[in-house]
């Protein structure tokens, strides 16, 4: 089990009182962001929790069967908290976005990726649906379905490669190459020998995203077999749901522990210093989606992203809209 | 002027009364929704209000000099009214995105396409930001800039082809095909003789993409002289601010009135049954998105969306379920 995880289990160290004080909802502050030419900008934040990154990405020789689906690492709140964080942070995120949107009009070749991973029902449509629902002119989300006959025809990163982020935006995987070591070796649609040389090959595929200026941030939304089970049953019993269920839902359930195999083997060999998984317990929707969104927060913070400078004169230009 | 417009701005009649009721937050009230295959499912849903599209949707003979762009048609409350009435019918909308893409996966061939013009800073990114901001996978946003090399050579409506909305879909134009017999226009950038024959173009593009499934709504926001000075001008003066403006927006303030013309063209030559404009006035930023988004609402609900049936045997699946 990863010792982070386990950290964040028993909750004793004063460290980890620091990450759990956000129980109610944190209070507005204003802060005096720096752009790019000296000057200040007063933005309202959320005061920020921190700490999800650390308690979630897994360390080395991290166990996904000695994670509680249903515990909360970093977060000591209980529901009605977690929903007032993930709407008072909402202010922050697409702020932050927009400056990475903005910074990418002068020039910088920053980008962010969200990859987001998980078994049916574990809630990646919450995700979509309540943590990204941005301007959708800075967000770029892609649902990686089963490939297409021309996308056969390819290396399996080719459609991969296509549906990365523009400079300035926020990507957003759902799922991802992953399945082509996850479902691909769990049902062996391709042989051994092949997809075992592509865990390598991600690697060097995400080093060099990463090289070029995005930001990765993977993420296993994990949820426990019984809680599939109840989700899958709340699609069989709501009309408004039908559309979402497919029998052969049932099928992979039939073969659980040889997806939680395959991906125990993705969290072994794929995360890397540059671009680090992360596994967020998913039995509480709340508290997964409150997850990924400070997970992103704290990544947009790291970059510490600026207006950009004025490439204009400003008195000149006041001076020809006065006349104007 | 147009006449829906100059009734909303007298408002005298009964029926202009029942428009300009929601001066107040409408109340949530619960909606037995139907399915396609005869169930029901309750949604939460804000009370409509209803009458945008008809007090919106210019008319034979509409003339764009006669509208006050500080009017608030179609709604008589204030700021906070119009904030509230806005952020309770986010629920609906996104209920109504999903179902329009839970119906594609059925076989459906409908789609959604808002088209949005407006000078600089008349708040087509505000559109972006508090109207169209939900689930990425449903909303396909396409900011159109000048054209590459590659485009020019092709006809204008290459580019736009190519990004119209996948079935399911709501699209959204952040600038459009409009942009060829506007600012191509006003500064001569092809010969009259091309740019003249687009208005039939158009008009023949929009009746096949309309033919095709996709509902088309046109709008038009529309903000007065000195409402964008001052815009401007404050993008001047807040370092927040300064990457949204180039020079080149002065340039064109001062062909206003040509501008201004050649809206009025596309006005009186593209307004179609099939394609209809609207003119929203957005002097008023908190008027201008409650308009935009109660004209998606009212043709979203006009679709009559339904979710779709399922496609296997419910109680096989249950007991598949069960047995997993």
């Amino acid at each position: 089990m990863g010792k982070r995880h386990k950290k964040k289990a028993k909750g004793k160290s004063s460290k980890e009182a620091k990450h759990r004080r956000a129980s109610a909802a944190p209070p507005r502050v204003i802060e005096q962001v720096p752009t790019a030419d000296g000057r200040s900008v007063e933005t309202k934040i959320a005061e920020p929790i921190g700490g999800f990154t650390e308690a979630l990405r897994i360390d080395k020789g991290f166990s996904l069967a000695g994670l509680d689906p249903s515990s909360t690492p970093g977060f000591d709140g209980a529901k009605k908290d977690g929903r007032r964080v993930l709407a008072a942070a909402m202010d922050e995120f697409t702020d932050l976005t927009e400056r990475l949107y903005a910074a990418s009009t002068a020039g910088s070749r920053q980008g962010v990726l969200l990859v987001v991973q998980g078994m049916d029902t574990a809630g990646k449509g919450g995700i979509m649906n309540h943590v990204v629902s941005i301007n959708p002119q800075n967000v770029q989300a892609t649902a990686f379905k089963a490939p297409t006959k021309e996308e056969l025809s390819h290396d399996f990163l080719w459609r991969i490669e296509k549906a990365l982020p523009a400079t300035g935006q926020l990507g957003v995987f759902d799922r991802s190459h992953y399945e082509d070591v996850l479902i691909v070796r769990v049902l062996d649609l391709v042989p051994e020998r092949e997809w075992s040389t592509r865990y390598a090959q991600i690697n060097a595929f995400e080093r060099k995203v990463a090289r070029s200026g995005t930001r990765i941030i993977k993420v296993m939304l994990h949820i426990s077999k019984d809680e599939q089970r109840a989700r899958l049953r709340e699609r069989l019993e709501r009309p408004d749901k039908y559309y979402k269920y497919t029998p052969g839902d049932v099928d992979a359930r039939e073969r659980w522990d040889d997806y939680m195999e395959a991906y125990q083997a993705v969290l072994d060999k794929c995360s890397t210093v540059g671009a680090p998984w992360h596994v967020v317990p998913a039995n509480r929707k709340w508290y997964a989606r409150l997850a990924v969104q400070q997970l992103l927060l704290e990544a947009l913070r790291d970059m510490d992203l600026k207006w950009p400078a004025a490439d204009f004169d400003i008195e000149t230009e006041k001076a020809r809209l006065a006349a104007s």
